[in-house]
């Protein structure tokens, strides 16, 4: 039987268990990257396991989350960063030289390699043969440490594109496609494969935007072959030795398959708050829109900017609408000024900013209240672009152009015949891609001696191993699909603690409930329940951290979104799953407690937990996980387990003198 | 006996008293304008007023303090001010299209109009022979409602200029050099007019540099005659229309001469933590640099970045420093990227803002902790960067370029002798400023119908006619030079409620002391007690509508700013002098009485007021205020004095019929 591409890279790979769906395996990690707003934690970790160097072939820190700095903490954590590169063989690129995911593709991606980053929208390089998957923070550093990754083998779906995409569509149209389709729960403990004839016809920035945004279908990763397409792409990045053919083998076996006509797909685009909630743009159209935002990781490529400054030449936006231009790396922001293509935006009226995620987390051009902002973004979760009760629609550039054009939203094959002179820009890529690399440190080129942290930079908060009882009371009941965003809101006001515990922690659920934090540290242990999809988006590993720095002991949910669950274990929180009938009975402030003797149960394997209710009631509750993961628990977490085993190695090799 | 220049344009537009230094006159107002900052009271208080349309000749409202916009209230700040400036026949100048003094020297200043502006650095335009003056924003509300500003005559000192700059000194280092002389409470009550043979060696850029950081002397303004190099600029603005020919005449006599040879100057800086510390560079040399940023409405014209450009092409900067560009205006960020420079610039390693305020008022790239950071900014108050106990430099675009390439400061000759190739960029003008103005929208244009106002503008906040009796607390005892900043920071976490005043006012003064507005607050009314120059600094008059809010009745101060001590009297706060033994005397907590019927005392003139403190000894305070000032204090403050003025007016008119 043949292979799948996912398969062959796992295979080449893979140093525990077998590729049987929904077992455990462990992989080795080739590459890893990290981001601002995780890396301070990634490194203080690393730090904690006492390691010299980066074990990886490339470990790569970016700084692009939190690059306006609007305080010192914040600035002190990029300088920690760059110290704790230079300090353990890590690539630095600093802020202002783009987002990650970005640059990561433009300098480091590698068709065939692993890529593990404590970023949700890691699986960007899919779109080159890559095998990306974001993690939490603390995977990231074991990895780091040479130590494997562990995920449950994902199913494998087919995604087999056929024919060729018409004017005005785009990748964008494509993967918003399959939101639609699919929805944001669609894809959890999936990886998708792309396949079939309409692979050929898309571009490598175009496929990486759909593997970029396949994150917020829930996939664990999405995957692209390589061809012609990528070994093209990779010479004019200089970098043509990195290329690999890769194909899924004639006879693979996928779990699913999924089929996308190209031809057939329209502009489309996500109304507000769900990425999944999308519609024909012309369903839409007339809608006033007040802000217009180009950009971010799923489309602030030169490739994905080009055709909207065609599209903006030699016209001007309209007067009630602000657009603003936020490149994905400052290799592109400066190749459209050598270009001339930035001068023509700006007397178009555009506004250029830094190469960030900026808006996309929350951070600048907030919308004004009770208007409509429409940004080539990958998340409109409500409140995640700085207000509440926003109105945020993601879309491809060329509809964004459109609506800042319009001053309203359109179908831009509408406004092609309504102006008369409007051509389909369609997507071109330059020769080479020759922007400099002064933003991007080697390791060989530290800067520091030694790492420097500010007085915002704490320790690791540590938990103790499991005990036998666990009883507290349900300190906050929530719906379906609550998020990262809603556990710890990534708004500057907020992130600027990510290094801080204690004072991130007072922001923990806030945006469900403002008196959580303070009801959490008060009782001293208790319990979180919620509904399907349970952590859901960015993979911040301080949405476990924090609830487990307040002393939640355990998350009663529906169901969980994949990486957050894997953080859930990393920071020793017992994720039990129970149905429906369950979830509705519970109510908050009931008391849970788990009649089992939890440690030795989580030890032994025991999948099925005895909760009492209130002492009133019993419902059952599973806990889904691996041997590893229930040591990992058991011991209190990733950290303390992992000090654990090096303590025990520790003392076998030097047993104590006394 | 001939006349000054000053005296020449105030002539033209003198509508009451005469001039006489010190004595107060009354000066029609050609052009008005506000920022953002202070624009939204602005054009509330001017809606109080009851016009239609704003009477000036030309009324600007320009958004850059606040463009990052981190929130809904920030942005829908802008909405409001575009849909006022529409609304009442204002230019808008879109949140992105640069800083209100560089905007306006592109597109309006005017030789021998007069300008008033809601901000501090208005006297910009002086070096192109206009007479521009910073005052609280009622002011300019007034103003625009066609109301005469009043203030002192103040004293014409004559800076004569001698010589010409040689290589790599430049126009910062003018100002910088009458920082060092005159110190940073050395122009008040002045305006400071340049002439001599040096005039004409100076380009309009370099010019208003000069007048610009004039405002850090404490000056009312400063001016330069115009010339063949005023008709220039002028004309490469395509605004040659507006040229008029003005000079002092020959025998003019001024209060005091002040002579600068150029030919002897060479680069200076000012170390921290105030702009008049100035010293050599050579004299820091040697000093680690982790952050340079070129910007600000000093140093952020096209003229001033182009210089840095030519320096770094084909350079890369000082990995361990970071360099941020922020354009003054969007036409210098479009003309700089359309030539070119921008992506040389950032191939350096330069990282490219937006056209705003942005770092210089705090907002954005805070230097981390334990850093220097040099700026070609006007201020370097402690704290105003966004971090307590920083340590920022101020300089020209040329030094802060030598330290970007040097990673620590470096008398730019220094580095051209160890460089061998680095020639002095010197000053180039472009032939024509051809930037598009797309983001400029024509009062003419309005885009919005009426008034648009979000949640978080509020009303503004009243102040009851001034009583006879006058007791309370000395509620806090402050120092010398306590600043604006001080009293109000403009940091992007306050100033986001600079239309919300009792949000607002939770901050006053906790610079100084953190429970200074809870105690004010809780004392039911009380004084301030500080000591030389108190309220320098920015114009922003929230400043004195903060303690009011609060309750405060009084400030009694060894000497004020002259801009805050016009916002005191126009927000109902009782300034009164004191001597230094005095100051010396009272406490903080000590009770402050006023013995004499201080309404009726205000009112007729009276000069000397006797106060006792705790009941207990006497000190004689003086009330320096003209008449005009004194019925505005005592009918508390200048929109009730305004409002009750109108309403004596309209009931004059239309009789009561009961």
């Amino acid at each position: 039987m043949g292979q799948t591409l996912t398969e062959k890279i796992l295979d080449d790979h893979l140093v525990e268990g077998e590729l049987e769906t929904g077992e455990e395996i462990g992989i080795e990690i080739d590459q890893v990257l990290t981001q601002d707003t995780t890396g301070t934690l990634v490194w203080l970790q690393f730090e904690a396991l006492g390691l010299d160097e980066v074990q990886t072939e490339l470990a790569a820190q970016y700084c692009d989350h939190q690059t306006y700095q609007f305080d010192f903490k914040n600035t002190d954590d990029h300088r920690f960063l760059r110290s704790a590169a230079g300090t353990f063989g890590a690539h630095f690129s600093r802020p202002g030289n783009g987002i990650c995911h970005q640059v990561h593709k433009e300098h480091f991606a590698a068709p065939g390699k692993t890529l593990l980053g404590s970023d949700s929208h890691t699986p960007t390089p899919g779109g080159l043969g890559q095998l990306a998957i974001g993690s939490g923070g603390l995977d990231v550093a074991v990895a780091m440490g040479g130590g494997p990754y562990y995920i449950e083998m994902p199913e494998v779906v087919n995604v087999r594109l056929e024919g060729e995409l018409p004017e005005w569509a785009t990748a964008k149209d494509v993967i918003l496609e399959m939101l639609r389709t699919q929805s944001v729960k669609g894809g959890v403990g999936k990886i998708f494969e792309y396949t079939g004839p309409g692979v050929e016809t898309l571009s490598v920035p175009e496929r990486t935007t759909i593997t970029n945004m396949g994150t917020e279908l829930g996939a664990t990763s999405s995957l692209f072959p390589t061809d012609e397409q990528t070994e093209e792409f990779l010479s004019r990045l200089d970098r043509e030795d990195a290329h690999v053919n890769l194909q899924p083998d004639a006879d693979a076996e996928y779990d699913d398959e999924i089929v996308i006509d190209l031809s057939e797909l329209e502009p489309l685009i996500a109304t507000p708050s769900m990425p999944d909630n999308v519609v024909p743009v012309s369903e839409v159209a007339g809608t006033d829109v007040e802000q217009v935002i180009i950009g971010s990781c799923t489309n602030g490529a030169y490739e994905d900017i080009l055709p909207s400054a065609k599209m903006l030449e030699g016209r001007q936006i309209n007067r009630k609408t602000e657009m603003i231009v936020a490149p994905g790396s400052k290799q592109a922001s400066e190749m459209l000024a050598r270009e001339g293509w930035t001068a023509e935006m700006m007397a178009a009226g555009v506004n250029f900013s830094e190469a960030t995620c900026g808006a996309c987390i929350g951070i600048g051009h907030v919308p004004a209240s009770d208007s409509v902002s429409l940004r080539t973004f990958n998340r409109n979760f409500e409140g995640r672009s700085g207000i509440e009760d926003d109105s945020v629609y993601l879309c491809s550039p060329e509809v964004a152009t459109a609506a800042a054009l319009k001053g309203e939203i359109v179908d831009p094959r509408d406004l092609a015949d309504e102006l008369g002179d409007l051509d389909a820009p369609g997507l071109e890529m330059p020769d080479e891609y020759d922007g400099s690399t002064t933003d991007l440190i080697e390791p060989d080129e530290a800067v520091d001696d030694g790492l420097v942290k500010g007085p915002n930079i704490g320790d690791v908060p540590l938990k103790d191993a499991l005990e036998a009882d666990l009883e507290g009371p349900a300190l906050l009941k929530m719906d379906d699909n609550i998020t990262t965003d809603h556990i710890i809101p990534a708004t500057q006001d907020i992130l600027m603690y990510r290094s801080n515990i204690p004072k991130l922690s007072e922001f923990t659920l806030s945006r469900v409930d403002e008196s959580f934090a303070q009801r959490a540290l008060d009782a001293d242990g208790g319990f979180l329940v919620a509904g399907e999809n349970y952590g859901q988006g960015s993979s911040r590993e301080h949405a476990a951290l924090c609830p487990m720095y307040l002393g939640i002991e355990g998350v009663l949910a529906q169901s969980f979104a994949r990486i957050h669950k894997a953080n859930l274990f990393n920071f020793g929180l017992l994720p039990l799953s129970i149905d429906e009938a369950d979830y509705q009975q519970i109510e908050q402030g009931d008391d849970i407690e788990i009649i089992d003797d939890v440690d030795e149960a989580v030890r032994s394997g025991q999948e099925e937990f005895t909760v009492r209710v209130n002492g009133e009631w019993e419902l059952t509750a599973t806990l889904d996980a691996s041997e590893r993961e229930r040591e990992i628990l058991a011991d209190g977490g990733k950290l303390p387990h992992t000090r654990k085993q090096h303590d025990a190695g520790a003392s076998d090799a030097t047993p104590a003198d006394d």
